[in-house]
């Protein structure tokens, strides 16, 4: 007869705030790590954007493809055994834009969500519908339900350096960043609010983890959202960010670029300086940094462990040096 | 030195009534035999269908596909080089409706529709739009630029044959027409008016052609739409139609099933009287049957003629007969 099972306490409750690729790597770590615990990812909804009619939110549906096994690995991004049809024929329309990477089994998301948003549901509430498919094993949520999206401020190179903001993905997947660049505008953020169950869950959450994603256009587009920086830094929880940069350079994407416009160095110290401690004005209680790097900033408990996201167990001894920083022991 | 071109006086004009795959074949026809005419095909819409927030128009598509070089020959319908990853992942979200066949060639098409019907361009000048990239060599027309669908009341099989009113869709190809049927209604019709230049074509064309399309369901949708048939029966133009029904049977299509639903026999014969002679309350002047079919219509000069639709030279034909009792010479 098997002994009865202890009382084990209430389950831990994690918080994490995430952007695509990195951030879904990182979730499957704390997925490994913690399998008994309510882990709500507060996903950014910045990059988001329609096209084609479609509304297609490029993190919540790498973070939901990687926690749910469809993801194409290689890429990072997008449906494993994916075919490209159905853009090759709009190309053939002239429709624009013709440089974004919509796959054809992607597209049956987008279709969902993009009907179940005219038919007047949130985006939280279309995501949890896609996510009953997929089984993340994680509860997704966008940052906010309203559109809250990130813009860049460019000179076009085309139209003899006139200013213009162009949405990020234009900025991001056409320009790859390489065009001269004055700024970020979050647009819609000043009506927006976040999304149901957000800054509940800032607030009750045993421990708040950053994950290792762009501290600009992904972490800096979820704090745009008003009132999740005021639930950070109001919480019980410790909250812990991993830096996303190691020995200066940025693990995937364009941190770089990104830090650049607001002229902030490429280094986990100065990421964690501009995140800034709670004891200050900022959001930090911990921050860690990579075994090579060191990092100084001011209130805020900093170490250095190995953060090469590798594979779920080596990301998962990442996400477990993080909560011993917030007092929590799996 | 080549002799001065005569002056060939203003060109020909003949506008076809058409349903999909018959009323496309029959345009190339048409196409074949009159390749400096002014062609306009009067399509039917009464096909038409929001499914997954896109705005699917069976019959214009087929016809453009078909007089694009597009189509699926082999199916009839669709994309050459089509594949459904997009179909398959809905079927995996549970999205309804599961039956119809979206491929991911076709979604574009639909995307752009779509996109532009939101955006608030008729469908007139969206097909317009579209077939810029097919260049079909014919002018496709939707017989209306209003919703005005064809849908079936049945005795639902689920539900203890309780009657139910559904889109002509679902009863075409969820059902193949094998459910008990009581009618059909058109929705919208009420309230639709003919496409910019439908009544106009029709009133100023030196002839007008029903293509062999059903009978029913696509040339009787068009129908409905109020204003075309009044302009049929007071052009000055002869409007000659072609029989779908050989021998007794369709040569495609559920003619037999929709003809059944109204009381009306499926022969050549019935189907004239059906359309009736413009000298009585209909819209005949001619109509042609297959050689090995007898038709007496009263009002309306029958002629038997071969119309198997092999290839576009056995279709022109087909058109030259139609053509020479409305007094048109190629």
């Amino acid at each position: 007869m098997a002994p009865a099972a202890e009382y084990a306490g209430p389950r831990t409750s994690v918080a994490v705030l995430v952007g695509g690729v990195g951030g879904a790597r990182f979730l499957q770590g704390v997925r490994e790590l913690l399998p008994d615990a309510d882990i709500s990812a507060i996903v950014n909804v910045g990059d988001d954007v329609w096209m084609h009619g479609l509304r297609i939110c490029p993190d919540l549906d790498t973070c939901m493809y990687t926690l749910g096994g469809g993801i194409d690995t290689e890429r990072g991004w997008g449906r494993v055994g994916e075919t490209w049809h159905a853009k090759e024929e709009l190309a053939k329309y002239h429709a624009q834009p013709d440089w974004f990477g919509l796959g054809d089994r992607d597209i049956a998301t987008h279709l969902v969500r993009s009907e179940m948003l005219r038919a007047g549901y949130p985006l939280s509430a279309v995501t949890e519908a896609l996510c009953n498919r997929w089984q993340p094993g994680v509860k997704l949520l966008p940052a906010t339900d309203d559109r809250c999206e990130t813009h860049v401020v460019i000179s076009e190179p085309e139209n003899a350096g006139e200013r213009r903001a162009i949405h990020f993905q234009e900025w991001w997947v056409r320009y790859r960043a390489d065009v001269e660049t004055h700024g970020f505008v979050t647009i819609g953020a000043d009506q927006a609010t976040p999304a149901p169950g957000v800054t509940e869950i800032i607030e009750r959450a045993d421990a708040i983890l950053l994950a290792p994603s762009n501290p600009v256009v992904s972490i800096g587009a979820i704090l745009a959202v008003p009132g999740i920086r005021g639930a950070l830094r109001t919480t019980t929880a410790k909250v812990v960010g991993l830096s996303p940069v190691i020995d200066g350079k940025p693990l995937r994407g364009m941190a770089d670029e990104c830090l650049s416009v607001l002229g902030v160095e490429t280094s986990a110290e100065a990421i964690g300086r501009h995140f800034g401690a709670r004891s200050d004005t900022g959001i930090l209680d911990g921050w860690l940094v990579h075994s090579t790097d060191t990092a100084d900033v001011p209130g805020v408990e900093v170490r250095s462990v190995p953060l090469l996201m590798t594979d779920p167990a080596a990301t998962a001894e990442m996400a477990r040096e993080a909560l011993d920083i917030a007092g929590v022991k799996p």
